[in-house]
C-alpha cells in the first residue's frame, strides 16, 4: 500500500513546528512508520536552496526568483524523497508544501495564485497531499508569539510587515475553502488542545 | 538610448570564455561602455544559486530542479542587473542566457524546448538579446581542448558524456536557425580568427 502524504501549513507563529514535533513524538511512541521532512529543504540540494532563500542578507531577492527557488527545492523533494518513500509504503509528513507558495508568493506578495501554480506545475507533477493540516491564527497573535519565543531566531520572512501576514492568512483560508484535503485547526487555542485536534486527524489519515 | 543586450553561447570547450575576455579587453581599449555578466550568476543571489548548480557533490540533482534553478538565477539577473543597466543606456554582455537552458536542459537532457521555455517565461519576461553570438564547435574537439587546458577546472557538466554535448550542439544550431538574432561563429578555427569574427559583429551591434 502506498504511504500517506500529509502536509502542515500555517502563518508565522502559528505553533506549527512545535505541534509537529509533538505529533512526531506520539506517532513514534505508537510505532507508526513515517518520514518527517520540510520545505524548503528536505534533501541535501533542497537544504542548500533553503539557505539561499532564508539568508537575511539577500534583501535584493526578486519575488519571482524566490518563487522559482521554492519550486526548485520542491521538485527535488518530490522526486528524491516524497515519491520514492510513498512508493515504499511509508508515509511522509512535510512541514510546508506547495500551498505555502500559493499563499505567500501568490497571495501575499501579489504574484497571483495562477502564476505560482504555473511555476509549481513542473515541480509537483500532480503529487497532492492526502491531508493538509492548516494551523490558523490571527497574525497579530502569531507575531507576538514569535517575539516572546527567544529560542527561535527571527528570519527574513518574520520581518515582513503585519499586513503581509494578514494576506498570507486570507490566502490560506481561500485555498482551503476551494480544496478537499484541508483540515483547519484553530491555533489560537491552548497548545494541548491544538495538539489533540491535529493529532486526531493525522492519526486517522495515517491508519485508515 | 537603451543599451544593447548581447549574449554569448557555446558548447563546453568552444573557447567562449577566452574569446569573451579578449572582446572585453578590446572594447575597453576603445572606450565603449558596457557591463560584463554571466549566467548562472551575475548577481550575489545568482552566484549563490550558481554554486548549488555547479557543485560536483550534487549528483542527485533532478533535471527539472536544475532547470528551475537556472531560471531563478536568470530572473534575478534580468530584474536586478540587465533591465536597470539597459535602461541607463549601458550595454550588457552576458556569458550565457536563456538559449543555454533551451539547449542544455531542453535539447540535451530531453526535457523538451517547450517545457524549458515555459519555466523561463516568468524569468525573462520577454527580455531578448539584440545579438547572440554562438561559438560552434564539434564536441569531440571541444572536450579535447578542455582536457588540454590545465588552468581550467573540469566541472560537473564537463563530465557528462560526449553524446550529451552532441545533443547540446544540435539544439543550439536548431535554436539559431529559428531565431533572428543569432550570429554563428566557427570556433574550430584559430583563436585570432574566431576573435576577429566575433569582435566585428559585437562592435557593430554596440555602435549601430
Amino acid at each position: 500500500m502506498r504511504g500517506k502524504f500529509i502536509t502542515f501549513e500555517g502563518c508565522e507563529g502559528s505553533g506549527k513546528s512545535t505541534i509537529l514535533r509533538l505529533i512526531v513524538e506520539k506517532l513514534k511512541e505508537e510505532g507508526i512508520r513515517f518520514i518527517l521532512s520540510r520545505e524548503p529543504g528536505g534533501t541535501k540540494i533542497g537544504e542548500e536552496i533553503r539557505s539561499v532563500i532564508l539568508d537575511k542578507a539577500n534583501t535584493e531577492m526578486d519575488p519571482v526568483t524566490e518563487a522559482l527557488l521554492y519550486a526548485a527545492s520542491r521538485r527535488q523533494h518530490v522526486q528524491e524523497l516524497i515519491i520514492p518513500t510513498l512508493n515504499k509504503g511509508i508515509s511522509v509528513l512535510s512541514d510546508r508544501y506547495v500551498d505555502s507558495s500559493l499563499a505567500y508568493q501568490g497571495g501575499a506578495r501579489g504574484l497571483g495564485i495562477e502564476l505560482i501554480a504555473k511555476i509549481n506545475e513542473p515541480a509537483t507533477e500532480g503529487v497532492k497531499p492526502d491531508l493538509t493540516v492548516l494551523f490558523d491564527i490571527n497574525p497579530e497573535e502569531g507575531l507576538k508569539r514569535i517575539a516572546q519565543n527567544a529560542s527561535r531566531e527571527v528570519n527574513r520572512l518574520d520581518l515582513e510587515a503585519l499586513d503581509f501576514h494578514k494576506k498570507v492568512r486570507k490566502a490560506f483560508l481561500d485555498i482551503a475553502k476551494s480544496s478537499d484535503h484541508f483540515a483547519i485547526i484553530d491555533a489560537s487555542k491552548p497548545i494541548d488542545e491544538v495538539f489533540e485536534a491535529a493529532y486526531k486527524i493525522v492519526h486517522k489519515t495515517l491508519t485508515e
